[in-house]
C-alpha cells in the first residue's frame, strides 16, 4: 500500500508540575518556545521543520494527552478517516492545533488520542535568525542537549497485538521488530512508517492498564551527544532512569530518564535503516531478551513497569 | 505516487587495476568477498542485506559498468519497465545477476546503464558466523573503513536536467535539493527515493562527456568512523582527494578519494532526513555554492572536472 | 631537570571590540564570567580549575596582552626569576592578578609579556550550583561550544629560535616538535611542560614583527565537539579560518576562527601524549611541510601570516 | 620531587589458554605481534613506542607475572632501586626482557612483582610499513578494536593503603583520587606518574588475598572506539562484564570484559587531566561510591570481587 502517514508528531505530554516541565525541555532539552496559549506551551526541536513538535499542558497529571501524524496528503487523510470510522475508532473532525488544518481525532485499540492532519506551517525564523544553511529548518541551539527533533514515541498498551494490527492495516506502518513470548503473546512491536527503525512502538502495560506513555524520544544526530546529554542531566539533577547503552532491538542508542512532570523522556539516535522492501519482521524470543541490551545490560525493573500517568503501585 | 523504487545499488564499477581495486575494497574499505565469477568479485559491506552491493569487473578503462535498482515489488518492476520502454530508454529484460531475478535494463537519458529489478536473494551468514544481534545482516567487519553498505551515487551528465526528470516523472523519485546556475541551467540534482537526503545525485559533467560517474559512496554511522577512514587511507597511500569535511548540499559528512583504478570513492555518514511529506526543494544559487563546503572549505578542482571514464585532459 | 612549569595560562586577550568579544567568548564559546575590573572582564572555562583561564580587555588593538605561567611550586618560582633576571629578561615582581600570588614579570625573547606565579585561587562553585561529580571543576555548561578549559598557546616570533632555546634551557619546556627548512631555520617549535603534545608553540612571523599572537585554543573533549563548534560558529556569523580537520604536527584535531576583536581563536582536541622520557623530537622539512595537514588539506595563506595585532600590509 | 617513574608498562600476563588469549589480544583487541620467546609472545599496540606493551605468557594459570616501570633515566633507576632495597622490597638485578636494559626487580607491599627499568628499544616499523604521520610510532592497525596502547593497570591488594603509601613515597606517584570508606579504611587508590587520571590503581581484594590482577586497560583515542569495541566484543563472543559507560572516579569512559585466559581486560579512553601541581586528592565517600558509575550505573558484582589468578569461591 501506498504511505499514508508521513511521519508521527507532535505531542502533546501532561505535566503536573508544569513550570519545572518546561524548564528542562528547554533549558536541558534545548527546545525553543515558539507560542504559548491558555495552558499549554508548543515547543520545537531546532531541526523540527513544523512550528512545534511537542505541546506541554498542564494538568492534575502526567501522560499524553494527543499524538499527532501526518498523512501524506489531503487524500491520504480523507481515506483514513473513513477507515478509521469504519473501524469504529474515530471520533471526528476538528479544527487544527496551532498552525495545522483540520484534523481528524481517533483513539487506537488500547485508548491512545491520536489526531490526523495532512496541511500543517512550517517553522519560519525570524529576521536575522536565520540559520547558515538554507537546508536547515532553523538555527542549531547550542544550549543543553540540543535535542534536535521528535523522533519516536512508545506507548503501553493493555495488549499490543489490536494496536499493532490496526496501525499496520489502518494506517500502513511496516512492522520491523516484535517480541513474542514463549506463550506465544506479543510483549512488544515496533512500526515505521520509513526506513527509520523504529517511530511508533507498543509495548505491554505491565499493569493491564489503557492508554499509557511509556516514553517520548527526542533525537540528535551523534552518539556522543547522548554521552553529552548524560553529563547535562546529571548536573542537572534530572532523574536517569537508564545510562546511554545500546538497544538489541532497533540498535538505537538511548538515554533515558524522567522529566520533572513523570514522563519518560529518552535522547535517541542511531538505529538502522531498512531499505528492503520485503525486510522480515525480526521476532525476538523470550530467551533473547532475557540477555539484557545490545552490549547485555540488564534494563532496569522500572522500564517494565511505570508508565505515565502512573498507576497505584508504581507511581 | 507510491513509491516504485526502494532503493539503489548494487553498482558494477569496472578498473583497469583489478588486483589493486580489490585489495582496496578489501583490505581497506574493509568489504567481504561474496563470490567471484569470470573477470569479476561479487563484494558487499557488513550491513548490506543483498549478498552483493559492489561488483567489481577487471576492465581496459574505469567508470560504471551498471547501477542495479531494486523495485519495491514485482508490480512495480512491470510497470517501470513498461514506462521505460514508453521512453525510449528501455534495453530489454535479462536473466538476474547473482542472486536476482529477472531483470529489466535501461539506460538513463545521458547514458548511463541500469539493471532494476524485484528480487533478489539476501545474504545469510555462514554458520558460525552469525552476527550477535539477529537485526543485523551480518557481523561487524572489524577491519579498515568497515563500511556498512553502499549508500548513494553521484552521476555525471551533460545535462543534468533531463536525467533528473526522468529519475522524479519516470522512476519516482524525489528531488530534495538542486543546484541552479545564474544562467538558469542546472548544474546538480540530488533526489531520493527513501526520507535518507540523497541517494542518486546527478551532476554536470565539465567535459560534456555521457555515462560517466561522479563517485561511490559508502556509508558508515559515525563521523568518527569518516575520520579513522581518512587515517587508514593515509597510511594504506590511497590518494585522498578531499579530506573529511561537510557537505553544504545535504548535510553529509564526507571523505573522497581516488581508489586504485581511478574511480573516486566516498565514505559518507550523516546527510539530513527529509519527513515531510511536502518538503520544498532547495535551490542553491551560483553564489551560495562560490561559499564552498558546510564550513567553508572550497573543493579542490578535480572534484568537479574529474569523473570516470576519464576523459582526454583530465585523467 | 625537574620540572619548573606546571602549565600555562591564563592568557589575557586585547580587543578593539570589547561588547561582540566578550558576546564571543560568553555566548558562542560558552565561558563563563567569573569577575569585572575595569576594562577586563574575567572567564573561564567549565573545566578549568582556577578562577579564569581568559582575561580579556578592552583596548585599542587586539594581540596578547600577557602569558600567565604557573611554576609548579614557591621554589621553582623563585629560582625562575632569578635566571630570568640572569638571562636579562625579567621585569619584576608584582602582586598578582585577580586571585594570584605574588608573580614575577618577563618578557621572552621575541618580546611577549609573561607572568610567572606559583599561587593561586581555585574556582569554587556558587552553592547550589556544585558539579554533580566531585572531581570536576565546576558544572558542565550546555552553552555553545562549551569550551573546557585553556588549552594551548602559538605565539608568533621574528626569530623562533632564541625563544624555544629560552623556553626549554631556562623554563624547563621539553621540544616535542619543530620544523626546519631546508635553508637550515626553524619556522616552528611545539613545547609542552606535561605529557601533552604541544603547550607552548613559537611560529615564525612571516612579516618578522615581534610579539604578536598566533592563536589560543581552547579544549573540548572530542573532535564531536569540534565538529559541532563548527556548525555554531556557522550560524553565529563567526569567521571560521580553518574548517576542522587534523594537523599533521602534533595530531591535534583543530577548527580555527578570527574572534570579533580579531584574535585567531582555536577549539581543539585530541593531540598525542607523549610517555616517553627520551622522546626524540620530530622534525619537519619543508618537504613534508608541502603535503598539507595530516589528511592532505592545504592550509590557507592567512594563516601563515595573520597575527596580532595586526601589521601593516596583513589587516 | 622530580619524577622518578615515566610510566608504566610493559605488562606480563599469564594465561591458561593461550593460543585463545593470542588471538583475543591480536583478531579482537589489534595489537601486534612482535616477537615469540618460548611460551611468551610480545605483542604491542600501533601507538606503542615500545616494542612491545604486553606479554602474553602461557601458565597454569592466570594473573599478572611482572608489571614494568620505565624510570626517567639511569640516576633515577639508581636511586629507586637503593630505596627499595632500603625498603625491604627489592628483589635484585636482572638482565632486561626483550629490547630492555638491566633491570631492577622488587615487590610492591601486596606482593606483586615489579620491573623497574631505564633503556628500552624503540619500535621501528618495518621496511615499507612506516606510518605516514613521522610522529606516530607505527601505522594504525584497522583490525579488531584497534587499541592503541597500554594505558593502565588496576591491582588488587589485601590492604591497600601501604602499596599507595609506597607509591607514592618512593615511586614518586602522585595520588588524585581515593575511596575511603565508611570505617576509615581506603578502598582504593588511583595514582598517576603524569597529568593522565589515573595509570595505577589499587582496589581492595575482596578475599584479602595478594599480588592479583583487578584489570589491564588498553587506550583507545575516542568514546567511539570503546562503543565500536563492544559491538566487536559481541560478534567475537567475548565475555563483556559492563558495557561502555563512565567511572566517576577519574572520569574515564570504559568497556570490561574478561579475555578468554580469565583475565580482565578494559577498553578505555578519557579521564581527567590534571594540571594543577597542587590538585588536591578526590576522596569519594561510601556513600557516594553508592550512587554508581557517572550516569548511575551500578557496577555488576564481579567487578568488586573477580581477579585474577582466581581463588576459592570468585571462579
Amino acid at each position: 500500500m501506498a504511505p499514508r502517514i508521513a511521519h508521527l508528531g507532535p505531542i502533546e505530554l501532561l505535566t503536573p508540575r508544569f513550570d519545572a516541565s518546561l524548564a528542562f525541555f528547554v533549558e536541558v532539552m534545548g527546545m525553543e518556545v515558539e507560542a504559548q496559549e491558555g495552558p499549554s506551551t508548543y515547543l520545537r526541536g531546532w531541526g523540527d521543520y513544523q512550528r512545534w513538535s511537542l505541546k506541554l499542558t498542564a494538568a492534575a497529571t502526567s501522560g499524553m494527552a494527543m499524538l499527532g501524524l501526518r498523512a501524506t496528503g489531503a487524500d491520504e487523510l480523507g481515506r483514513l478517516a473513513q477507515e478509521i470510522d469504519a473501524a469504529g475508532l474515530g471520533e471526528g473532525w476538528h479544527d487544527g492545533d496551532l498552525g495545522r488544518g483540520d484534523s481528524f481525532r481517533f483513539r487506537d485499540p488500547d485508548g491512545h488520542r491520536f489526531e490526523l492532519y495532512a496541511d500543517c506551517e512550517r517553522y519560519v525564523p525570524p529576521p536575522g535568525r536565520e540559520p547558515a544553511l538554507k537546508s536547515v529548518p532553523g538555527r542549531y541551539v547550542g544550549r543543553g542537549c540540543a535535542v534536535k527533533r521528535l523522533d519516536h514515541v512508545n506507548l503501553l498498551a493493555a495488549d499490543v497485538r489490536p494496536s499493532r494490527d490496526f496501525c499496520v492495516d489502518v494506517l500502513g506502518y511496516r512492522l520491523y521488530e516484535r517480541i513474542e513470548l514463549d506463550d506465544g503473546s506479543e510483549a512488544g512491536a515496533w512500526m515505521s512508517a520509513t526506513i527509520a527503525a523504529h517511530e511508533l512502538v507498543y509495548t505491554r502495560d505491565a499493569h493491564g492498564a489503557h492508554g499509557r506513555l511509556h516514553h517520548a524520544a527526542f533525537w540528535v544526530d551523534t552518539r556522543e551527544e547522548c554521552l553529552r546529554a548524560a553529563d547535562i542531566w546529571l548536573d542537572a539533577g534530572v532523574q536517569i532512569e537508564a545510562a546511554p547503552s545500546k538497544h538489541a532491538i532497533a540498535q538505537g542508542f538511548f538515554l533515558y530518564g524522567i522529566e520533572p512532570g513523570g514522563n519518560r523522556v529518552e535522547v535517541t539516535t542511531g538505529g538502522r535503516l531498512v531499505y528492503a522492501p520485503d525486510e522480515p519482521c525480526v521476532v525476538w524470543t523470550e530467551a533473547e531478551r532475557a540477555k539484557g541490551q545490545a552490549w547485555g545490560v540488564q534494563t532496569v525493573p522500572s522500564f517494565h513497569t511505570y508508565g505515565t500517568p502512573p498507576v497505584d503501585g508504581d507511581a
